[in-house]
């Protein structure tokens, strides 16, 4: 997902003097086990369409890679970049998904709803019956990978949305996404100084307070892998890469935070996460589509991503990152970075 | 000094798919002992206009403080700010510069040729005579302050550029400033990505190697402070506060060369050095006054210049940062950084 104005405005992201809102008008149907959405769950059917470079679209290859879902949930890459129109399958061969056929994500959207005329985001699940979106609602889908789509997991799959920790983790997860998530967003955007400065100290407010209660937890919610993780994540591995300049959120890099940068490479060697990130596109997609905050598209050379493979020292917490799992296997063949994007490259 | 174009044309730094080039046409008249370019050196008789936010003007600051010429050549300082047409007076009373009487320093320029139409540049130093600029040539005023103006030095002045050092210090002030000084613009106003890409290699280049240098020796010519350093150590006491997001110099912050940085405190806690930098210009400057590479014009909060106090062991190395002389006395009354634009603001 990015927000609406990247893909029907053409670029018009903030507006002068106004704080930066994201539009979160999704198409909110469900894939369930029982199908009361009209979409039941079924090995095969569904296209998970997923830029690597989109932070809310990271997610869901992140789930879906840590509960084995590759097999029955096919996945399509759009290229990193997009027009104001909409994102692309330029990665491949003749520019047009394999699956479903189209070279542009809108036309499974129109296919949805000929009128449809908001934002063309990804991640997208789109049914490959009639070729039209099912979802886009980033928020839903990964916990519905998680709860309805269990009849699939792999063996040894963690349990990433345990019944007893939701309430505590709905709270937390729902400051990530305000504060941190969005709260990126929110200074790059900004369109005020004002706006600015009230949402770098309230971003950075946000990282001192996960920051705290990650010295003394591996993980967010304690000494397993959760859902939450995989969401404070996706923002963490772009930090440095793209918002530390590209969205003035400066007070410091990531790696300059003790606590979090452990915590953010502990996960990034994890199997399921820093096998998903692609930081070339990740810097092409911010860097060459934000054109209204980097008018000549250069995209920054810098900072070196091999630093996430150095030691982080917080396998000594202990913990069991994957509860009575197990870590997933090799990425499946055909959807591995390539190697200009991997932090070894 | 800056780009003719920030003066005169109003913002228009880089070409698209070309690389940067720096307008190098100044006014090289010299004020010297003999006079012979009709200016001769006179105490009270002429005023340096620096604006503290640019690099080139920052040269002159300190070395009129090390050097004590403070009581001999007074100081006016236009803002952070400006427009296409000028630097001004904005920071002094009623916007007008007490010496001079003028409120955009064109009209210094104007008064030398009223048909100028190059930049319109500090570190300027305008004659009070008649009003008029005598010289913008960065390069050479504080070489002759160094060696025109010795009957006027404090007791104790360093000797800033030693006759037996120079050609050594010729050619590595050359290198200092095509590569360094020079290097951190061509980077960030490059106008494609190829001219990018050559400019950020060729920069960081060069920061190695003069890194290297700088493992064995505590200054860049040995155990005391010259204008070489002068000249290094206002790019990078710039550098994390501005070059590595806004012109994109991020293979590292400056806080991550250990050498550099050790180098560059050690510096900028010498009397001379910190005492002239106003953080809070330096980044108002370059953040506002690009609106072609920012165009909104936000200037980032961090990071957080406290940390230019903190402890650099260089002084372990030993060393004469002096020379036979000695470090100057207080920041002249009235010449102070204003407290929101210091290290421990």
């Amino acid at each position: 997902m990015t927000e609406r104005q990247e893909h029907s405005k053409g670029g018009v992201y903030s507006v002068p003097g106004q704080a930066f809102e994201r539009d979160s008008r999704y198409i909110t149907t469900r894939i369930t086990k029982d199908g009361a959405d009209g979409y039941a769950v079924e090995a095969g059917r569904y296209r998970l369409v997923a830029a690597r470079a989109c932070p809310w679209a990271n997610r869901t290859l992140i789930v879906r890679r840590l509960l084995g879902l590759e097999d029955a949930i096919s996945v399509g890459l759009p290229g990193p970049t997009h027009d104001a129109d909409s994102w692309t399958f330029d990665l491949d061969e003749g520019g047009l998904d394999p699956v479903l056929g189209i070279h542009r994500l809108k036309d499974a959207y129109l296919a949805r709803d000929p009128h449809y005329s908001k934002g063309i985001t990804v991640p997208a699940i789109v049914d490959t019956r009639d070729g039209a979106v099912v979802t886009n609602d980033f928020a839903q889908i990964t916990l519905d990978f998680s709860t309805e789509w269990t009849d699939f997991h792999r063996d040894g799959a963690p349990d990433l949305y345990p019944a007893h920790l939701r309430e505590e983790m709905d709270a937390l997860m729902r400051y990530i996404y305000t504060e941190i998530n969005n709260g990126v967003y929110r200074c790059g955007f900004a369109g005020s100084q004002e706006a600015y400065a009230s949402a770098y100290y309230r971003l950075f407010d946000a990282l001192d307070t996960v920051s705290e209660r990650l010295e003394t937890r591996r993980f967010l919610m304690g000494e397993s892998i959760t859902e939450a993780d995989v969401r404070l994540f996706t923002t963490l591995v772009r930090f440095d890469a793209v918002y530390h300049g590209h969205f003035k959120t400066n007070r410091s890099k990531l790696s300059e935070m003790p606590v979090l940068w452990a915590y953010a490479r502990d996960l990034f060697q994890t199997p399921g996460f820093g096998d998903t990130v692609d930081f070339q596109q990740i810097k092409s997609h911010y860097y060459e589509v934000h054109r209204d905050i980097n008018p000549s598209g250069i995209v920054p050379l810098g900072p070196d991503p091999a630093v996430w493979l150095t030691a982080h020292g917080r396998e000594t917490m202990g913990g069991r990152p994957f509860g009575d799992g197990t870590p997933p296997g090799p990425v499946k063949p055909g959807e591995e970075v390539t190697p200009d994007g991997r932090a070894d490259a």
